[in-house]
């Protein structure tokens, strides 16, 4: 039983040039869209995250809360349940998957919002990490369909230095021979594993670990922490999906397209959305600076960082309930204008 | 023709409970040792550096300058000149070579240094990364002995998040089959490439990246810089020989040991030598704030970070001159006191 609906898409043109068909975007929706489709929030998953991971950010009570609003959790590409190299249709499948991009994504977001719901009005995008980057393409794609947005750890093109962490995180899934390539019949278990205790050291702060946080999360060691947490995470997930969603995110640039055409200046002061933007401040790939410069080009920003040793996690939807009430907060009072 | 002297050390009882016998301690001395005996400065060697590396931070008109100075500079085991996995008699070569520690490092120089020299009193110890770790422990082990120490990019004890950074770099070596537990023929090359772009997120920082330091220094484009200056540091080392000095630096603590049994607070506040420890403001794996909480605990400890955008490699012997010049200026001033 699947819990989410698709929407299919015969052909979709990628920026890369060649053609994905029988494309299928997975999305789940939350709440009941009002007789004036104005109610809408649209919620784009994460790197290696689906849509119900996105549902520690919704529920009653919370600022997304589903009585009053019609959330859409749109499925990004590569994430093993819209269409990924793990389940698309053959020739592109696994190793064989092109390459998509964050407009393609958006761009095809934009279809099934429009096609399916006749939606024309978007009250609110926001996300975490790959999510925000989407939040960012959204509000620069749409801007007279993006009343707000509010990304979270995150920018809206992949700075160089993310950009370098990601070629270490692909090196250690690649180093394990049996990757072949991506034509592996068994996953590259070592190399997954390798890519979890890679990431363990970026994704929260050195004061994180200084201060022991996993062992208030119930993780009983350092060791426990990188194996039940962040190798876990990673020896189910299929390594050409991950792949997949790295190249995603390495080449995201909300002006790499034909309507701004690399001006990344232009692509932001295009936003007409009001906008806060919420940095991680220990975010050691998304950090606070790379916002800072861009709010600097937005017309209706703030960037309002999250004060929290949790690092890039610290915008994780539910990953802890204080940085999760300050997100909360400022998502109630962005919908409130 | 070896441009260094060896100390050779029959029998090295370990931390660890084993014996490393027919040790080599590699070491150079540039200058001369004065009558008085006391113009003496110890500069231990990096992770991955060998003496010749050190070299960046010595010369005529320099704060380490051997005219003034004699500047004995000891290698680490591990690093491939001194008693290495790859050059250890056997069986406890290659795949077998035993954990070696910062506090069993410490003691064979310190062997060196009254064996064969004669010395009493030694004017500074400095070093950067692990050659600062090193640095800590001879003014913690010999406080009678060290006048001085100037600790760069470093602390005393090796961080919980500055360990999962370097399981990490583990992880990327040893998820290349080739490897073969250390028992390889051929280089794992694959793995040490890994490692080499693993490395290059955490060695210097976002702003580093974001101003493309790395043009400047006559890399043509990031890739040039993360195959010709990262892949390339690693891809003529020996992988045992990095895991044994990865071992050394995940287990530093200078307080592990029998006169201190872990107390660390105790084993910094023994450190009479003035200190003035030097951590880079960007450094990724030791920041500052490690340093920090270490001065607090040290009868005679100044704080002076490197405000620089090198991260890490703010310290590196040579590796620019406003660094550099920062570094010079603070050694001239603990000498001249």
């Amino acid at each position: 039983m699947w819990d989410y609906e698709i929407f299919n898409i015969d052909s979709l043109p990628l920026q890369s040039g060649t053609t994905l068909r029988e494309a299928k975007l997975a999305y789940k929706t939350y709440g009941r869209l009002n007789a004036a489709r104005d109610n809408v929030v649209v919620l784009p998953t994460f790197f290696g995250g689906q849509h119900t991971q996105n549902e520690g950010m919704i529920g009653e009570g919370r600022a997304l809360d589903p009585s009053k609003y019609f959330i859409i959790v749109p499925n990004m590409f590569g994430n093993s349940v819209s269409t990924s190299p793990s389940n698309a249709t053959p020739p592109y499948n696994r190793a064989r998957f092109p390459n998509v991009s964050l407009y393609d994504n958006v761009s095809a977001q934009h279809r099934l919002i429009t096609q399916v719901f006749g939606i024309e009005k978007i009250a609110l995008v926001t996300g975490w990490s790959m999510g925000g980057q989407q939040t960012y393409q959204w509000g620069s794609l749409y801007p007279d369909m993006v009343e707000r947005i509010l990304p979270i750890c995150t920018s809206a093109r992949t700075s160089r230095h993310n950009f370098v962490f990601l070629e270490g995180v692909k090196a250690a899934i690649t180093a394990d021979d049996a990757w072949m390539g991506g034509s592996y019949e068994k996953p590259p278990l070592k190399g997954l594993r390798a890519m979890g205790r890679v990431y363990a050291g970026w994704a929260v702060s050195q004061a994180f670990y200084r201060e022991e946080v996993y062992l208030e999360l119930g993780y009983e060691s350092l060791e426990d922490y990188l194996v039940n947490f962040w190798e876990a995470r990673r020896i189910n997930a299929d390594a050409n999906d991950l792949l997949a969603m790295v190249w995603t995110w390495q080449n995201a640039d909300i002006s790499n397209n034909e309507i701004y055409n690399g001006d990344f200046k232009k692509a932001l002061g295009a936003i007409k959305a009001r906008a806060i933007v919420m940095p991680g401040r220990t975010d050691l790939y998304f950090p606070p600076e790379d916002n800072e410069l861009e709010v600097a080009q937005m017309p209706n920003a703030e960037l309002r960082p999250i004060e929290s040793i949790w690092g890039h996690l610290a915008g994780g939807p539910g990953f802890n309930p204080v940085d999760s009430k300050f997100m909360d907060d400022a998502i109630n009072e962005i919908l409130a204008n």
